[in-house]
């Protein structure tokens, strides 16, 4: 999948947060304001994160929301860090196709899901080409989301009983992946 | 999600589907050959599927593997019935967005699934903007691809156990859902 | 033709119309504001239209000024009603690739205009890959628009007689096709 | 409307016109066999054509059919030579938006036709942003495509007797616009 | 490279030059706001400019900036007037194609400079695809933009002394090359 | 700057490098060749590369030429090492946007160039919107490209002497930046 933005007509739009109008992106801000802070991430993806979820890894984004000069630019990195045995579990990016660099350690997987099933803490950077791709953790998304969708439909969509949906959504519920 | 194709330079390109060449779309027909069957789908959508599976619903394709004039165009129906009780599971467009119309009967959902809740059966036409939409089912795409997803991602991922897993596979493998 | 909005950046944006900015789209509805109602149509497509114009065709639209939900979305349904005899004129969709779907009846045409040509009523459900892909008769264009395209445009253009032109645009003026 | 080629991956791809795979634009050249020729039109342009048609204009285009290199730019140009009451009647650019530069004399109409209603000849020069615009005079393509569109959808689509559709018929036939 | 703008929903979207919102391209002007005149820029490309300079070139663009009813069409003319010996100095256009119709002359290069080696004036008009191509000429972008490339990047990168640096900026300082 | 590939329509479509047809992009591989191998790049990018040229950086790519699986995906990276001292000179990418994540070191500038001020190598890795960004050095393409811009338009562009033009020649001629 690829998300962009081919109609450029100025050299950079840096987004403009305080704005009221939203048009599927931000609006730009006025040249006048923008300064090289709205282009930089400061030490954002250079540390490691702080892993406490059950699956054991952590996403950390350098999206439009970060680095306001990437509006419009169609670009974006992410990192995310595995603690031994820990899983950035099955997933997409619906707007956006993503390449993987590994910084530290070894991983399993690489293609909708990675496990770090080495001894050591494992650590990636991802690029992506769109400023907002999006993460959306295909458990979390079909059983704790707002609203719920309801059971019924689980049950009969996964072939699972209505106790093993329960206990699904009990365990789900808590994590927090991305930060 | 859109997909489309912004490059367009004749009126048509009729899918070749005698082609080697495979270039992400199919390569046109020579314009000498075209007919106006190329462009017809006979009654394939006219008629309620059967349903043999344990969901309750069929969906039937009307995309450039049916209709090559569809070719480089962007659009494209599918027919999706459902028996009472059926249910189209969790499922994304990889490709494309969706709109319904509904022919008979009454829904339940109608975002990222639809469930028939009535007593009598129901059928929709979709429309896509690609000719070639993709439909993926979660729980299939998870559960019982090719390759096997492994199950400890499964386990962790799901929070479930080894044996849930298996479970799950089993009643998942024998069903098909897309004709 | 193709159109599109390849820079989506967010799961949905519903059309504002409220808002005073002008963007070749309508800018988003806060996320608070947005409701189910947005993504529906009622029965706005599931019943015929009434006809009660010259060329016995009525085309009943389904797009982003009736569902603000499809804004961005690059896709939208329009219903056609034909009385025996009638015709849908002649006419292009200037943003849009179509697909029809024969709901009753039978056409002839089905290419740049259709006709019914059987002793019942007829009607189609159309797929566009634009959320707004218009319509545009070219009669009507030609011989009615606001302002006028001068007579001796039209005497030369379509090889007639000044009163040849007169006499089309009476019989023109009054039609209304689409609502 | 606009028609463009938005995933160039290289400097120019050069029209391969002798080779058998069509895929809605031309395939590249091999690099080796690319020439300064390919890019150049020589005085194709620089001077006007000789009318000789009913309406008294003539389209000379300049675009990938004409000059190889501009596959996959984007971008063309055409020049019409109008003689004094000469009419480019009207038409439509199915895959480009049009920006005009008046060369010699004045026009009339800009917008969906142009006439010269000046005592000298006139010439502008056309911007398209496609390599290949099409051009389609709606006269021509409704009374004398083939096939022919049926009589009876164009006196019922345009308000006129079957006398008149043929009459129109025979006097728009031998037209020839564009070379 | 191409610039578009694949997502057009109106006939036109006319420059609101007075709005305060900025969206990386000029929002829509209301259409009772809507006359003639957005779209003509009078005799602006008729004349060639004063050539002022020491390349001996200029640049007269019929971009957004002149034609509001450009904006969102992705396509614009400019007209370049070259003195006997003048140049217009190697240059890029970062967000669009580029094709060259000579008016008046002879001219060497055509690809991304050209000279005027003949002993007459030269003209050429210039269309690109896009309605605000930009053009930045690369000698005043490294030499003299605002803040400056820092005098250890230039002598490294262009294998230069820092007295030859220093000599090139004031000499390319007071150059003003479009308008 | 954004290059993008719109009309995904399968999943993948890994690169046939060996196929004798060119259409802008590679041709996709048969599925039934596709191997894990086409998605990755072994330890590519995992270690700094040599540096044996006069700016003192070096750029490794690892875009679809490397990794075929990443063809039509719009998405690449790159790495850039730096000795202290060493420069990226200024430079473009002209079918991409970018964004730098540093592995190493500290570097100056970051916009259209990078130097490592510091006294340790540096590395980065970049990430690009295209599976085939393309990076042109402005120097060596104007002072040492095949065939040569001519001296008398680098004397009148650039403001130098022809001397200067020659010894900048010979200076930038050997240097190999990319691999």
């Amino acid at each position: 999948m690829v998300a962009s933005d081919p109609d450029h007509l100025q050299d950079f739009c840096v987004a403009d947060k305080t704005s009221r109008i939203n048009v599927n992106r931000y609006p730009c801000k006025k040249t006048v304001n923008v300064t090289e802070v709205d282009f930089f991430f400061g030490r954002g993806l250079a540390n490691s994160a702080v892993i406490n979820n059950l699956v054991g890894s952590v996403i950390t984004t350098a999206n439009v929301e970060k680095i306001p000069g990437l509006n419009t630019l169609a670009v974006s990195l992410a990192r995310i860090d595995y603690q031994p045995d820990g899983l950035n579990p099955p997933h997409t990016h619906p707007r956006a196709s993503e390449i993987i660099f590994v910084l530290d350690g070894e991983l399993d997987g690489l293609a909708h899901y990675q496990k770090n099933n080495g001894v050591k803490p494992a650590s990636v950077i991802a690029g992506f080409n769109s400023q907002f791709p999006g993460t959306q953790s295909i458990a979390t998304a079909l059983f704790t989301s707002t609203p719920l969708v309801p059971v019924h439909v689980l049950t009969k969509g996964f072939q699972i009983g209505t106790k093993g949906v329960k206990k699904m959504r009990n365990k789900l519920a808590p994590r927090k992946l991305i930060k």
